[in-house]
């Protein structure tokens, strides 16, 4: 026995949610070194939530750190069941995963249906990849192939994008966390010791099945009790708002202040193309929660009566009011009350839109047209979950659920 | 403000899960230190599962503190939202679920299924009751009205035995805690804030709709993860067969040593009667786990090959096989069996009924038949959660699931 | 038994630790509404502890609404041990503990030392509460003074701030969960339950003492493993530079862009004056960690070549490194490193102090000097923890504890 | 890359704490089927101590299995930083932590105080792995060696059996979680994570000082709020006191009827001496909690008051009341005392020294005159705790505390 160190563990990250999450590989660690990522310190991973449930201000930085720690597990698991899965092999997962959210914008969602569009962050995240591969000479290149599927052990593509990856594992488990809704506690861990292989995919050993079955079950509680909450969406949609005001005004010569890479985004008045990405990435990189929560302030008191409206009802919590409609609102009755609501607030009709809106929201916890959860049975046949977990009746969670709100000022009364 | 004490904590019970649990009542007090419920210390909360699940050794009297403290948050939730609850009607629904399981023999279920035959564990816990309140002057006649649901304040019956009482709160909390299994975690806390009255009956606000489901579900799980899982079964199954056998002996002559109160349950050869209770109950009154564990260790000695042989297995845990059968053997099959292993021990086939045996395990996450749950609109109607929960299909979780499973040794080979 | 509600719950607000924090009262929940108390969303309660913990970036808001249900508990305890605590009192109670923290600026303290200087964040608290208490018709004076403690009924103050106040109850506990150091877990729910009045003081049962000490030990600990974390400081002490630099900057004539309160504090060049709040105060009051990290991150592009260096590494998190002295530098050590930098980076002598500095670190666990936490023992006798605690050598936690670090670029080689 | 299983998990424990505890290795998985091994899950951690901490059921043999689960994380550990530990010596170091408890006698440790004597249960543990090694053709011999601290690398046996070893970081951690008391949390993961080797010899890393500390406070606490706990105690003294009534009765002559393996120890009246542990330890390895449990039950009628009175008692949980004395008793008040007993309960005095007695109780955190923990610094020098931390006073976790506690009846007025 030699008593002398052999290697040495880089780095160790503090988790509240796994106690330490610790990097020995180099290259991994200057890619979380990188600007790039610490970008992600600064947007949160569940945008406005934090306004419903306080808790909530965990960053997408710490959930890509917990990804690529259950990344860790997954692969130590299928190691020990005698799967092997080769040291390139390992870092290139853990590095797919880690990268798979670098193209996130500010407030997770609200810039990419506002004013960052024609662009969807995932093919963002792979522009960027591939120019960080560059940049460290072509060593990302097999996380890259594993991040998009083509590379041939399609099992390593699955632990990162799939209906049972790591990202969903650690999601569902610190969202819950955070917000404290138990109810969406899920054990990634148990989970993860049931993972196998069979003809090179990911499957469940059959035993998990219950498992599995409470993971989908505690994703689409999250859904509405969380993700999809009234009032977090009142939060969003305001936000939203906000972002397409300032944008029509900028367009139409109103002066709207804004951090400068903010600035560029507010300005453009096309589609961004990826092809072009050369002229807009480098401020997209730039851009994070930070610069858009300053120009709301600023724009507290700007001129525009609208924007100056939308800025203070959210930097002060005066979020809309909400209630659920079991149909569609009429045309009639939706020109009535914004007549209405534009008669008392001195508003246009036309901008009274930004104040009294209709959205309809809808959840599938488990789409049947996306690759399937299979379960792998002691006798060695696979089903999907859907077919496996014959009792339970799954085809109600592939139901595509629906729900109408109705948002609008608290002053505004709905006859 | 005066800063003298008027009232004084009785007593604090520690307790993992909630903290701590206070008495203020010094009729609750008498009866916790009552010989009849401190019994319940030891009597096992989920009698051998801690064969599988090693943390689970919790006893069925901490399980009955935890549903009566869960009461008294019920109690104070409702109170809150303005329903009046009296001072007496506290106490007595707290008495009535703290003797709700009073009535439990050895290893909560084993007994009820071999030995002590005729007399459910309900209708021996409502006498037990009647017995105490006659030592107590009458002063939990309100107790047993609010359990037997003759009070005219129906919710607080169902705040102790209904589909959603303060029983099944605590105990699927606390078999997760101790079972480590956590998919059962539950927010009793979040249900009970979510608790209300409508027409004198318990009903949940409709935002707790989704809590209310994860608790079916989280049910639902425990079950076949925990309550029905087939190794769990094996020894408890175990545990039954060695009752049988001993019994069996004990009445066919055979010298069956056994503490006193077991003595009598092991002799007796007819369902006991209620009505003469006054025969046995004061000895069943003196039966916990210990003597059954004492009288099975002092049995893995005995002359007889088939006893000696059961009770050195649970001893040792050498359990039983399973396999789950896709439909009931034929009979053949069988014959076949039963002749083979009676050939391999050297027992007679009929001996062999002991050790080769098949079993239907069966589970329904909500009876459709049985008291509803009721959820609460706030447009003030009403509607049971299978009604209410309409986009999630809720009759997959009404319809029974069921699972047929073969129990033999583990040197049989079952071509 | 009505089953008219009577009262009704005015708002829940979900919190990870306590689960659900409810609000009552009216007036209560209009302060928290107010946009003074909601700023408090924007302002980490732990600055940039989140660089090395991760999971730490909870807002002072959430905090205080933590302490403010544990004033909530406290007075239930008291109340139910038989003091009296009249309604009005309980309200100004959690109104004063609830506004204790109004007063503090973004990342909770890096302001307080640079540029907001002359008054202390506790006397801006009051300041603040007396405008409310204007802006409220004189419904916060009791308040006020339980905050001041100047009301007669001392022990109420005392949970509001003393060594023992729910203000720490709650922050270790807080700031224990979001880092995940589970050595800074505390039980404020046994120390609250021990909690008891003698002589109108608060005091703590006898049987609470190792509860306290517990507590103190773990108040002790969370200061080296966080709160004086060399590498938080790191971070801290480099914010401080950025603003110390831009405040020369701005003074000395150099265009310093920034948000326009903090524009304002950065073109201050005198102390402040809390006679002339009226000058400052209600810019103060828009001032948020978005307004520094939005300067910050424009900055990065500054003419200056300190402050755009400084403001890189913040962002990139390109910390100084730090190692600890046994004893302060000498002299001609110092000169010999600055010099050395100087001559690397190009900078002057006068620059390199902003990237290469000592700190001395101190904390002491407990302040024998102010108010004792005092025990109360069965035979009626009070007495100060630190004797009653005569075992355990108590001198210990009131000794001061002192390190010296140094801060230094990474490429600098200390000889 | 193969998909072909080449190795598999031999089995898998649910616990509550580390989740899952998976076991590769074949032998150490035959040791825990072993019989004498299965006898820890028949045994109580923490004895009588759930009569005050209701949640406190948790097993000698879960324990046992925590302790290796963190052994394997240290050995995992040690190796990251480059430490070589062979795969036999994992496996030895396993099954040592695995047998350290395996000659623990009922409740722990009320036999080995009482009618076990003469032999200390380490001893006994040790006699036992000699013979399963015989049993196992010497495929312990390792393990024993590293049990006794012969074999040459010295850390292995500290992390069985040292001031800082795997048996204390499981039970501390396990015992905090049964009980509920928080206090006692400790991070064992985050202590793991710290060790380092030193010249042959286990070490914490400098940064891991303050974890230290608090696992050193934390155990404690532990010791006074838990295992030194009054009224636990006040339970075992009552539990000793039975079996040496019943003992004194046995060799008296009177017929005590206990089952077989307890019989043999009340009869036996010399000394035990492990040099003919031929003679009586196998039937030591039949004894567990449920034979003396048994026997107490069935002690509450017998014919001696004495015992009768004790064991019910301690079956209804009606315990002595303890009082804490500021010295000890003098012999004046002792007779005084007693002779008043006498009269009221009618026992002669001799007798009533099982009602009514004195005992110290003494607690040393850490024992300066055993092996010390040792804290490794950066510098490569090497420091004991006691030293290390120098601000704090560590001498005072040194100092012996002494508590003297009077035992006596609920009816007895002490004047």
């Amino acid at each position: 026995m030699s008593i002398q160190p052999k290697a040495k563990t880089l780095k160790t990250f503090n988790d509240p949610i796994y106690g330490f999450i610790t990097i020995e590989d180099a290259l991994i660690f200057k890619i979380i070194e990188h600007p790039y990522f610490q970008r992600l310190r600064r947007i949160t991973q569940l945008g406005l939530t934090n306004l419903v449930y306080g808790g909530a201000n965990h960053s997408r930085f710490q959930h890509t750190m917990g990804a690529m720690n259950l990344m860790k597990q997954a692969i130590a698991t299928l190691r020990t069941k005698g799967f092997e899965i080769t040291e390139e092999e390992e870092r290139a997962s853990k590095l797919a995963i880690l990268m798979h959210d670098i193209g996130h914008g500010p407030f997770s969602h609200a810039l990419e249906n506002t004013i960052v569009r024609g662009v969807h962050h995932e093919a963002i995240s792979l522009q960027i990849m591939h120019d960080l591969n560059a940049e460290f000479d072509g060593a990302l290149s097999l996380a890259i192939q594993i991040y998009e599927g083509t590379y041939h052990v399609k099992f390593l593509h699955q632990l990162v994008s799939s209906q049972l990856d790591t990202d969903r594992l650690d999601y569902l488990k610190r969202d819950s966390f955070f917000t404290g809704v138990s109810e969406g506690v899920i054990s990634s861990e148990r989970i993860i010791k049931m993972l196998t292989i069979h003809d090179g995919e990911l499957a469940v050993e059959a035993k998990g099945i219950y498992s599995v079955e409470k993971f989908l079950i505690a994703r689409r509680l999250m859904y509405w009790q969380v993700y999809l909450h009234k009032t977090v969406l009142s939060a969003e949609f305001l936000l939203m708002n906000i972002l397409l005001r300032a944008k029509e005004l900028a367009q139409s010569g109103t002066e709207v202040p804004a951090p400068f890479a903010l600035d560029f985004f507010l300005k453009q008045n096309e589609m961004l193309s990826l092809k072009e990405h050369a002229n807009w990435l480098p401020l997209f990189l730039k851009l994070d929660d930070v610069d858009v929560m300053a120009a709301i302030k600023q724009w507290t008191n700007h001129e525009d009566h609208v924007l100056r409206e939308l800025c203070n009802r959210l930097l002060y919590r005066r979020l809309l009011k909400t209630k659920e409609l079991p149909s569609p609102l009429s045309v009639e009755k939706q020109t009535t009350y914004q007549a209405q609501l534009a008669e008392k607030s001195g508003w246009t009709v036309d901008e009274t839109r930004y104040l009294f809106f209709e959205r309809s929201l809808t959840n599938t916890a488990y789409n049947p047209e996306s690759e399937m959860i299979k379960i792998l049975f002691k006798d060695g046949t696979l089903r999907d979950i859907s077919e496996a977990a014959t009792i339970f009746r799954f085809s109600s969670l592939a139901v595509q659920e629906t729900k109408n709100y109705l948002y609008f000022p608290e002053n505004m009364s709905l006859a």
